[in-house]
């Protein structure tokens, strides 16, 4: 997508031997791109989320294994850093997904092929991340679409959190779907949740603007209410991880808005490439869900009246804080989960895979 | 309450010329007191939100009529200063009931008079408030008895923005019950919502760390999640305005708590005052729900490094922000409404106050 009028990824790589990415902690207030050139930088830049979203975390686990097998291609090696990327965020399904593709495409190869391999597998699962987000997007516009043949005016989309090509390669998924109605003509308006704690809903409203989509910041607690007033049309998140019956892991909040929507009898839609979905584990509940730091909750950043960045600390350190990041919305309240071979009621999404073996039961 | 050890209100008269109050914008990090003595003052500290919270604006907003009556008692004063301290903030039912009664009291009296029957309605008002706030605490305490008589263990309390004695003139609506359990030994533990935009959670964890309650911060987005895992046993809120059915208006995000509660079988009780029933208002959808300024929404009060006080920006001036203060719980979803006179399912509270005249239906 667009920053100031130039086409941008949210990671490329520079040569062979590094990739640079968007440090996204210091959006939407400084656009600063930093380089990864070991296998450390990308661990600690999926640590600290100076990458975030899930697919944009797999493909820089993917290529911090390739920059590991550079340094070191040996197996013991490559079974260390895969450890140790992948810990670095562990509720991330795609990140697992990701580690194993690279390290599947070279155990087999001899140490000194294996660096470049892998270099081109995750290339690989770029340019496939890419095309994943660009269907996600076209079969979410459908539902855009069939909402705005039926109202005759301007569709209101209520998001949480960032789900767009910031969060990706390129598109997104939940943005996805909007960028690509408003490509087409169909007119959408984005309720923004502020998405406490982290803010990120500031980076949705920057892409938004960046990209010139109508769009409204509301504060997480406001969209029950402009739901009930009939200000909402469909709901449209991302996910961190879906499971095969359709719950849906996702940053904290999802689920008040995802029954809310029930409550007030508006669609409720989850965006997300195969990779998130987690064929293997069947109840949400049985998602690990990630305590992180009190600081995240104490610690609100923007800027002073100088325009200097700042952090204003809400409460003194060692105050009592929970801060669980993840909450699953139960498939019983999602409408249909949007993925890049069409839209399926949860009940219904492994229709869409019919290549997956048969279940037991 | 106790602060520092030294019992506080949040209001109280400085001889018959001048009340005080505690500028509640600048808790948690500063605590100031400021002096009322003019009825262009308290308009102000209405307006501004220095005092906040539905009863202590009433009593507010009652000083504030003694004090324009002193400085004109003459009937156009009179009512100008009424419309006035009325229109700094129009959602509060319980500003009309108090403004009203301190007009009611001595419109009929030689103007020579007024100011001192005023003056004397508006303390009536203070202390009729406290005895009834303590009667909510000892009638919700016994909800929060019962829970613990059944769990055996310490009641989990998810509460939302600030009803404690900062929002009263003591002891608070919600947090009275919670004040009054944990005098009584009952064992509670609060999860305090930050309460964007304005934040008013600090306020509340500033009050129950003063009193000694055990509790933790949480962001808005996380109590759905805290309910689903069976960490809340109950909700318990304020409200700025209850209807004839029980509907509550309520900070925004209360709507959210309470779809949520129902979804998780948990109990959602508002507690008030009987002044904040509009007993003439059937449906909560008719309360104008006030949409305040952008720059709440925007800024976010802290402290910077060095322990002064900072204002982060969140985003540039002028981006989209919506910003609506309150929303309504339908009744459906609240299990009881806590006032001075006891606990009623919300279609059973006329039967709490039997000399109200009967219904036309």
């Amino acid at each position: 997508m667009k920053v100031n009028g130039k086409s941008m990824r949210s990671i490329w790589p520079v040569g062979d031997a590094a990739v640079k990415v968007i440090d996204q902690r210091l959006l939407p207030y400084q656009f600063k791109v930093c380089e990864l050139a070991r296998a450390g930088d990308a661990e600690h830049a999926i640590r600290t989320m100076m990458v975030r979203g899930a697919p944009l975390i797999g493909v820089t686990g993917a290529y911090g294994l390739a920059l590991a097998l550079r340094a070191d291609p040996s197996d013991a090696a490559l079974a260390g850093a895969h450890a140790r990327l992948l810990d670095s965020r562990p509720t991330a399904v795609n990140l697992r997904w990701a580690l194993d593709r690279v390290r599947d495409a070279v155990v087999e190869l001899p140490p000194s092929e294996r660096a470049a391999a892998a270099w081109e597998e995750a290339g690989g699962i770029a340019r496939e991340d890419v095309a994943l987000n660009s269907a996600i997007g076209a079969n979410g516009a459908e539902i855009l679409r069939a909402l705005h043949n039926r109202l005759r005016r301007t569709v209101n989309v209520l998001t949480h959190c960032n789900t767009g090509w910031l969060a990706a390669v390129d598109f997104g998924t939940a943005l996805s779907a909007v960028y690509a109605a408003h490509d087409k003509g169909i007119p959408v308006h984005v309720w923004v949740d502020e998405t406490r704690p982290r803010n990120q809903g500031l980076l949705t409203v920057w892409e938004l603007a960046a990209h010139g989509v109508p769009h409204t910041l509301i504060v997480d607690n406001a969209g029950g209410h402009l739901m009930q007033r009939g200000q909402v049309d469909v709901v449209i998140v991302g996910a961190d991880r879906v499971t095969a019956r359709g719950d849906v892991a996702n940053k904290i909040g999802t689920y008040l808005k995802a029954v809310a929507a029930l409550d007030s009898g508006i669609p409720f839609y989850a965006a997300v490439p195969s990779p998130t979905i987690d064929w293997e584990l069947e109840k949400g509940e049985d998602i690990p869900i990630e305590e992180r730091a009190p600081s995240e909750v104490l610690e609100v950043a923007g800027l002073d009246a100088d325009g200097n960045t700042v952090r204003a600390k809400l409460l003194p350190e060692g105050s009592a804080v929970a801060n669980p990041a993840f909450d699953i919305t139960p498939a019983r309240l999602v409408t249909g989960i949007i993925t890049e071979r069409g839209v399926a009621e949860p009940w219904r999404l492994r229709d869409l895979f019919p290549e997956l073996p048969p279940t037991d039961d």
